[in-house]
């Protein structure tokens, strides 16, 4: 029997809000598995979202101290955002993609397309005043959670980092990674064959956006308490690749 | 403890390779549940490959059967595929996106963006000469599965029908919902507060595509002999809504 079983770990009381700059989020996930009665096994997966990473990570930043450009006051009018804000948005961005009143996405400089950079209020401070920034090096988070978890449970497993991202042609955002350590992110399926031999035409599935997810189905919406979920059960390919491997370069782009 | 587990019915001895047109699928998939020990319940999810509803729905199409028009034939030479295989691509579409060699995407009369409107030969009949066509209606298959296992199982579950799409900006295919059956496709949060009272931005998830991404991990390549994937634990809102609330009208589609 193939099964799969994804568990998340409780939150509040477990990682999740407590997380404060300088946490070892490792440590902390270790004791929420420990509490959740799941002994670590080679294999498994663990998936947190991006905001506690930010967190334990200090990537806060305190909109009072903030001085917006004259180019992030402009395009704050223009989409009716807090110019402290945009600035950061800003900061944060390679490239600005759409502003529109209520919009702005844009690519950020690790090259993801998402709104406002991932710079977000919720569950960061519960103030108007605090946002939290994606992780600088979201493969580097997952590595050091993974490196972690085998020094403190003993056990090999895969990291991703997630975050949620609103999609072209289809409603509603999905789990994707942002981060990941030792798990193939793009599931190469060239060669493989179907039920009759035949060569498949599919060549690459987005394993890890998969997985991403999958996991925010439990978190609900990515940071609404239960920041961490586990899941076993998954056969997959051992790798250290980024997960800039799921980002399609312009070029190579044919659903834009 | 939130957990869920999901379980893919045993393939090509199961559900799968073996469906032939005219096939009580709901039927078919209440034998797979009882042989995987799986006692359905109220409130499971079944998530189901399109290319398997598609094949007992009869939606196949016998290539030396069809004559090309002058426009696939064009159209064919530029994409360097099977003019037979463009005419029925045509057959199904609402427009083509685009066009280069290799690749054709298409918006199909359904309005899935997708390549080659879902026409595909793998797994059908393990020649060149035959292709499925996506399932006419997969919100209509999506409750007929639903009732049937309903009758048969004496379970209220949800149904998913499933495809896997490329996408956008990321490499990679994933999961995503074609039919709906039983469960809100768009998880709607409105209102929602975030761990410190504060309102959620992001407003609706993408519920139904997140099952299928999450099923996808277990299927394979959607159609590798093992269809079906039973999912429970997941809470949803029952909803009698098409699956076609997950495609982002143009006007509001900031993301392409």
């Amino acid at each position: 029997l193939y099964s799969l079983e994804l568990t998340a770990l409780p939150g509040p009381s477990g990682p999740g809000s407590l997380i404060e700059p300088g946490d070892d989020l490792g440590a902390i996930i270790a004791v929420g598995l420990r509490a959740s009665g799941i002994r670590l096994r080679d294999g498994d997966i663990i998936v947190v979202a991006h905001k506690v990473v930010s967190k334990a990570e200090g990537r806060l930043v305190y909109l009072p101290d903030v001085e917006p450009s004259a180019r992030a006051q402009r395009l704050a009018r223009k989409v009716d955002k807090d110019a402290r804000l945009v600035e950061v948005i800003l900061r944060e961005s390679r490239s600005v993609r759409r502003a529109v009143p209520g919009v702005l996405i844009v690519t950020t400089k690790l090259g993801f397309v998402c709104a406002n950079a991932g710079v977000d209020h919720s569950n960061v401070k519960g103030s108007d005043d605090w946002v939290a920034l994606l992780p600088a090096d979201p493969d580097a988070s997952a590595r050091t959670i993974r490196r972690r978890l085998g020094e403190l449970a003993g056990a090999e497993v895969a990291v991703i980092v997630s975050d949620s991202h609103g999609r072209a042609w289809r409603e509603g955002t999905v789990g994707v990674a942002i981060g990941c350590a030792g798990l193939e992110p793009l599931s190469d399926l060239r060669g493989k064959l179907d039920l009759y031999g035949r060569e498949l035409r599919v060549t690459t599935v987005g394993l890890a956006d998969e997985l991403a997810s999958a996991a925010s189905l439990l978190m609900g919406q990515a940071d609404e308490g239960r920041p961490v979920v586990h899941v076993r059960g998954l056969e997959y390919v051992a790798s250290e690749l980024s997960a800039r491997v799921l980002q399609r370069p312009r070029e190579r782009d044919l659903f834009r």
